[in-house]
Order: structure tokens, then sequence, then C-alpha cells
């Protein structure tokens, strides 16, 4: 690395990235910040980091909030969503705008080009991935951090009180579509090393980068890129551990640190009566309706309560052990405050808090999503459709393989099909991925929790989480190594809600907390 | 009315038109409609309608058909879907164009503003109704025509094969969104018009027209223009004929005359669990979810056969008499044909005709269309959605009341909630019209029967219909004259669905068919 003064070096990043159409008009507006990320790029001989490093990490972090704060309004301000086609050109920008990012701060980067997908029988150009190195000293642990610039959709209209695509802070609270899932977090890595470098502190660690801009959407071509290419090309050889920051605290106060995740087998269940939608005064009365053939087999499924009804399928659930019942009572979780953020009625187990943890992280749950080819829209539409598509999924947990799950769900929905006797044409399918979990009491758990007291002076809990994070588990096959999943954003984040926010208190000392704890990894023994 | 020679009324409707941005662009394509129409819009002293004037009128129509084409062109070719707010302005655009028409012919017209509708709180403007007037003689009958101008969505990614808006002919089929309904018919009248005057032929009746664009959408407005101001103004006192041609033969070669309509009762049922959509990964298994509620609920209502649950719904349906049963068997209609149409697997009732004709028209049916609020995209969303309106319909028939039959509903859907014993809210609602009968051995019915017979050389067809079509019954109440639906389309013309046609044999007769019906009604003592 090489040394440039303030000014020469922001002028120089100015020099690059007027070349870059996507990025050059955003780079006036926050002068601040290019100022300040300027510091960090090109150190020569930054100083050994020390016990004293983290206090003026910490110092130089609160001083430069507004910048960190503009840097994600402008990341927020790129509707990325990777659901929609029509928003590709915004992901594919997403993803430069993040490789300039990483390139200020003095990483070697790599657009990776994942082919493509296929919609409505056409062929559309998947977003790259961003692949990054910043370090290669082999004294130095190597951490491998994973996120995602990709959103879920957003409307105005769908509820926001706030333009979802326009960061506003409020409250001490910063809305956006992606300020916490996951653009904040992605953001918080970047601006930990811009703090090390901007302190004059030489990194603990060598970083290797994966950022992709399909997470929303299944992380199409990423399995394939990170099992067919980066492992045989020997991208994770020098990987020792592996971060992912993309889910929540349990609550709003006390940091975790999460060990599990389950897993998902999501079901496109297919009744077709007609080869057309029908006028319902028409056709009503003289067909068997695909709509009523559909509703019978999803009401199948799940009872009140959420008791799934599918045969046998908690027989290979791992059993709940003493020690395990033990560990819920600890768990800092409020049923009220979380029934509350929701506006829930009444809680599933009676709002039982070791009853609830346990049904969100260690039971599958089957929910309900929605029809294809129905009515949808507001208002009273009076089709008959010809073909509806039931959306449901089944969350995974230990010990559920998804293919005995799979075929346990096709046994149910085909017994219970054969029972109802329709004339119709049903079809069932799936896409499914496995639970993941991990040691809690691996050395990295317990260098990620003593970052965490540090910021937080408080023990993290060890949580799991109910949602599902695929590339989790190809991320643990590709290294071999342990896998870390540090929450940066609260409980109430409302991530794919209307109204996501991160908590300007999360958001900084989130940074920090990468910053303690990339010096933790540092002092693991190599 | 005044004489002007063809170049001259072509020119003066060019100087009109120049004045309305909407149409004047349009001229120029259709040169030699312009010029036929200009034939016939100011006559000063037609010849008197005799026996050989349908004959002319016949041969007049056969020249003319690619005239014909062209305007259904232009008028397809304006997508004004009235159920979608975007298209209002093409649905107001639509009104005034067809305005211009009636105006060329000779008639009268007055936009009759409507007032607004709420769409998610906001006022929106209704399109104006068209009302018209054509010919004052106080010996002539006075027959009141109905139509709309406005359509169903159509998008190509639905499944057309070709453009939904823009008028394609294959195979001696037009297909395009509005072709068949009701553009098509409505387009009719005009060109009957159109056909008399340019053969010299005197109208042998008085018309009056009463023209929509919110039909798909519950004509919202209509009955209050109708009742409360067309009424009172006196529009209905010298009318003595109701004539509608907004709905299809029962099959594909034999034209029907309908006198009877089933109502409608349609249904939103609405189940909120949460405040927001929430992440099945997240939450799911600690919620109860609303869409598993309304799926139980959904599932109560219909059985596979099309049998509705909702207890007691049966009882007020008039009794089936004998005389009644064997109406049925001399109807021309092909089960096998009806069902290749389709694309059905099997259809109710094993298929036996009498059974499914009867089911059409004179027993309730209930269609499940949808929800409103879940996932509906194609792809895996993993939403749990927080509020979730199920949308299902009863087609009414004689002797039903809406009000009898929502009670019916709406107190089986409580006893099935109480039964769930959910702590979720439940709320329902409805939206009603009655069925619609009138006695076919009435006059207007023969006169409509001779003018049928004459154009296609067979006795119609006494038909009912399973759709609504409310205003008919608004029409009957308003006149207080007897009210008949002349279908122009076929059965196979897939109104409402994908590919919508009208074919060309059924629009060209169709004109002719209506010239006959008008020449029959003018013979009908005054």
């Amino acid at each position: 690395m090489t040394s440039l003064t303030l000014i020469n070096r922001a002028t120089c990043i100015f020099n690059t990235l007027i070349k870059l159409p996507a990025t050059k008009q955003l780079v006036p507006f926050f002068p601040a910040y290019h100022q300040h990320y300027s510091v960090s790029s090109k150190q020569v001989s930054a100083k050994m980091a020390t016990e004293k490093t983290l206090p003026e990490i910490f110092k130089y972090v609160d001083q430069n909030k507004d910048s960190y704060k503009q840097l994600l309004k402008e990341a927020v301000a790129i509707p990325s969503v990777s659901c929609d086609v029509k928003y590709r050109a915004d992901c594919i920008r997403m993803v430069h705008w993040m490789q300039d990012k990483l390139k200020e701060v003095g990483a070697s980067t790599e657009l990776r080009d994942v082919g493509f997908q296929t919609i409505d029988g056409k062929d559309v150009q998947l977003p790259p991935v961003l692949v990054g190195v910043l370090g290669n000293d082999p004294k130095k642990n190597t951490v491998c951090i994973y996120g995602h610039l990709d959103v879920q959709p957003a409307l105005k209209s769908d509820g926001w009180e706030t333009e979802p695509f326009e960061l506003v802070e409020r409250n001490e609270k910063l809305y956006g579509r992606g300020s916490t899932d996951d653009k904040g977090p992605v953001l918080g890595w970047l601006h930990t090393i811009n703090a090390y470098k901007g302190t004059g502190a030489e990194l603990p660690v060598n970083l290797k980068f994966i950022f992709e801009c399909m997470e929303e959407s299944g992380s199409e071509g990423l399995d394939s890129l990170l099992m067919d290419k980066l492992k045989p090309e020997g991208f994770f050889d020098s990987v020792d551990y592996v971060c992912i920051s993309d889910n929540y605290w349990l609550g709003t106060t006390k940091p975790c640190i999460t060990y599990g995740l389950r897993g998902i087998s999501y079901y496109f269940l297919e009744v077709e009566c007609a080869k057309m939608d029908l006028h319902s005064g028409v056709y009503g009365g003289t067909v068997h309706e695909a709509m009523s053939d559909l509703i019978y087999l999803m009401n199948t499924l799940v009872d009140k309560d959420g008791k799934i009804l599918v045969t046998d399928i908690y027989k290979s659930v791992a059993p709940l052990t003493e020690t395990e019942t033990k560990l819920y009572t600890t768990i800092d979780f409020d049923p009220e405050a979380y029934r509350k953020t929701i506006g829930a009625y009444k809680l599933a187990h009676n709002g039982v808090k070791e009853q609830l943890l346990m049904h969100r992280w260690r039971y599958p749950s089957l929910s309900l999503h929605g029809i294809e080819g129905a009515a949808f829209q507001p208002g009273a539409k009076t089709v008959v459709p010809g073909k509806v598509i039931g959306k449901f999924s089944v969350r995974l947990v230990p010990n559920q393989e998804p293919e005995e799950v799979e075929k346990l769900v096709f046994d149910y929905i085909n017994k219970k099909w054969a029972e109802r006797g329709s004339p119709n044409k049903m079809s069932i399918t799936a896409q499914s991925g496995r639970a993941w979990t991990e040691n809690p009491d691996h050395p990295h758990y317990q260098a990620a929790a003593r970052a965490t007291k540090l910021i937080y002076q408080t023990d993290p809990d060890m949580s799991r989480e109910g949602g599902s994070i695929p590339v989790t588990i190809t991320l643990q096959e590709a290294s071999g190594k342990n896998v870390l999943l540090l929450p940066m954003g609260a409980g109430d984040d409302m991530a794919h809600s209307q109204n996501e926010k991160i908590n300007v208190r999360n958001y900084i000392e989130g940074i920090k907390l990468f910053a303690a704890y990339l010096f933790e990894v540092g002092k693991l023994p190599k």
C-alpha cells in the first residue's frame, strides 16, 4: 500500500469515479464521505493493531457517523429489487457501486459472471457477484465476509410511511428498503475497514468478500460460483473463518450471535381445470373449479395453531434434550413486545416464551403464502381461474433432510388428492435447502462474544434463527471452516415488511462491533 | 336533417374531428370509413322502410365489411380497462370517441357526469356516461339500446397469442380485447344506423342510447343516473322496448335470444393476523396465520362438484316444473364441444346437457376467485400475509333475494368461524344484484325471433344466461318496459379470457340482425 495525502487521495478517487457513469453523479453530494474515505485507502505502514486500537477506532466511528449515514442513503436509493426483472439494471448498478467502494478502501475486486436465469421462457442476465480480497499476510487469519446487495420489493402504496428507496431518519431510526437487510450490514464492513485505516491501524486480519445481488431470489448462480469455480480456484484455501451479517437480534435491546438457521422446503402446488380463465357467470356451475380443489388441498396442511398435518413430518426432528430445554429460559425475549411489534391479536403457543423460541428455531413451521393465477387485485373480479398454483413452505430444522420432507409432503398431497376424487390435473414441485447449525462453543463464537460484550456491555444470547440463508451451508461446505452469523440490526427492523429500518444505534455500534470482532479474530491462533 | 354531398360531409366530419385531439390522428387511417359514414348522417327525406329495405341493407353491409372491421380495430386500440385507474384516461377517451361516432350518424348526444369512485381513500373521476337520441317521430316505436365501452384487463403475458389491444384477423375471427365484449356489439348498432342511412332508408324506430364505460367494474354511478336523473327527466317516457347486446350464443352455430340472467352476490372475506406482512422464517410458528384461517373458511363453501355448502342456500330457488324441464331438452347445446373449447378435463354433472344448462341458468353456483393481500407473483415469495381478503361469489337465480342470500352466507361464515376458534379478526362484506327474467312469449321477443330467423335461417333458442348484467334490472325498472338480450357473439368468444374474439360472421351478420330487429320492432303496434 502507498500513502497519499487526504486531498490527493480525494482527487484521485474523483478522477477514477468520473469514468463510471453510475457513480459519478453521486460523488459531489458527499464530499465529506469521500474525503473521509480517502484517508484510509493507501497507507504505507499502518501500525499494528493493539489494545489501544479499538478505543481510537470507536472514537473515529462516532466522529464519522454522518458520512456513514450518507453512504447508506446512497445505497438505499438504488432500488436493487432482485425478484423483478424490471429492476435488473439497478441490481447490476448496485454491484458496480459496491465494487467502487471496495476499491476505494484498497481491496482488489472482481465481478464474476454467474450466467442467466430463465423468466417466461426468456434468458435474463443475472447480476454479477462481487468478489474481493484485502490483505494476504500469511501470519494473519483470513475472514470471508458474505453479504447481499439486493432487496425485497417495496412500494409506498404497500403502506410505507416514507418513500421506501429514500433513507429517512426519524427518532434515531433510519427508514428505507435495504437499510437493515442487508445494505446497512454490508456497508458496516466497509466502514470498519475505513475506520481501521482512518486511525492508521493495520487490519488485524486478511479479508475476503462475497457480495451477491440475488439473495432475495434464491441466490441464483451463487452456489455454482462458490462450489464449481471459487473453491477449485483456491479462493477458500486461505480462509479461516466465515462471517455473515444478515440476520437480527431477537428483541430490541440485547445483542445475539446466531449459530443455527432453519432450512426451507418451498412448494408449488398446481391445479388445472381448464386451458384458460373462465367467466364465473357463464361457466360457474358447469366445471370442477381448480380453485376449490386447491383450497381443499391447502386446507389439509396446517391447523389453526400452526401444527403441521403432513403425516410423519415431525418424526425426524431432533429430540429435545433437557439441556437444550434449559437454554431457552435464559434467552432475553419478551413475547408481549414481540406481539405488539407485529400487531398480532394473540401469539401461538399461548405466548409462552420458551415455546415461541422453540417454534421459531428448532421446530418446523408451515406457512401458506398465496396463490398464483387467481384474482389478487382489489375489487370484484369474477374470474374462474383455469390454472392456479398454491405456494407454501415448510421451514426445516435438524435433523430433517429436504428430500425426506419433500417426499412426505408429496405423498401426503397425493393421498389427499386421491381422497378428493377430482377430475382436474394436479402436480406439485419443490425447492429446498437444509437447516444449518454450528457449535456455539467454538473459539470463533467466543471471539465474537467478547467483541459483542465490549460494545454492548452484556453477554450476547447464543441464538438460532427461524429464517433460512442457504448460502450459509454452501459457505460451510466450500470453506470447511466455522461459519458465524453476527447480526447488526434489531428484532423489530421489519426486514421484508413495510417501513423497514435500522436503528442509528445498531448501525453505528454495529460498525464498532465489526471492528472489535475483526480484532478478536485477529488474536485467535493461526 | 339536412343533406350534404358525400365529399362535403366527409370534410365536415373532418373539420369537426380535428378539434378533438384524441380522435384526430385516427381519421386519416380510415378515410373509407369516414366517406362511407358521410352518406348517412344528414338525409333530408329518406324513404320509408319497406319489405325491400332489408335486402338492400344486407347488401350494403356486405359491401362495407372492411370499414366495419377497421372501426372495431380503432375501438379495440383504446385500452379502456375500467378496473384499473391507470387506464381511466383511456376510458374517458373511449367515451368521447364513441360520442363522435354517434354524432356522425346524426344522433344528438350528451355526456353525463356520474361523479367519483373512491380508491385507496382517493376520489377518482368516473368516466361519463354517453346518452344519445336519434329520431323522435311519435308514430314510431322507440328502442332504448344499452352497451358498454369498457373492457376487462388484458396483457399479452397472460397468455394472449396476439397483442390484446390490437385487433387481428385470423381464420375469419377478429381477436382483441373488447371485440365481442362489448365493443363489437356497440359498434354493431352504429353500423346498423349507418346502413339504413347508407341505403337511403328511414330508420323504422326512434333510438335512445346509453353507453357506459364502467360495466366491468360494477357500473358505478349508472344506477343513480338512470333512476335519479334520466327517469325523472322523462328520458324513458317515450321508450317502448329495451335491447341489450352484451351476451353470447350458447354454442357456436345456433343463435339465441336471452330472457334471463343470474344475479350475483360477491363476497369480501377478510382475515387479519398482524398489522403487517411477516417473514415466514422469522415469524413462522409463532403466529396464528391469517392465510390458514382464510383457506379454512373458503374450503367450507363449496364441494368438488360445485354443490354449495352454505346452509339453506337452495331453499328459495324456484322449483323445477315439468314444463321447464322439457325446455332444456330442445336447446341446441353440445357439452363435448363446450368442454373442448375451454379445455376442461371433465365437466360437472357428468356432462349431461340438461343438467349443465340448468346449472348455468336456473341454479346458483359459487366460485372462489382469489385472495387479495397474499403472494400472487411467480416465484417463491416467503411472506406470511398480515391481512388477506378472500373473494368469492354466488350467482343468484329466481327466486333468491340478495339480502336473503347475503344473510345465509354471513350466518354460515360466522358459524364456521366460531367453530375455528381462531384469535384472529374476521369480517365479511357483500355486493349483490338480483337475477332477472322476462317473458319470452312477449311480442318484442317474437319480433327479435323473426329477425333472427331471417338472418340465420333457423329459429333461435330462447335461452337464459349464467352471467349477470345488473343494469338489465335497472333498465326494466326505469323504463317499465320489456327488456331483451340480443347476442351478437358466439359461445366460444372467450369474453374476459385470453384471446377474446368475435367471428367475422357474427360481427357482420350481427349488424344485419340488428337492422332486421329494428325493422321488426318498427312493425309492432305503437
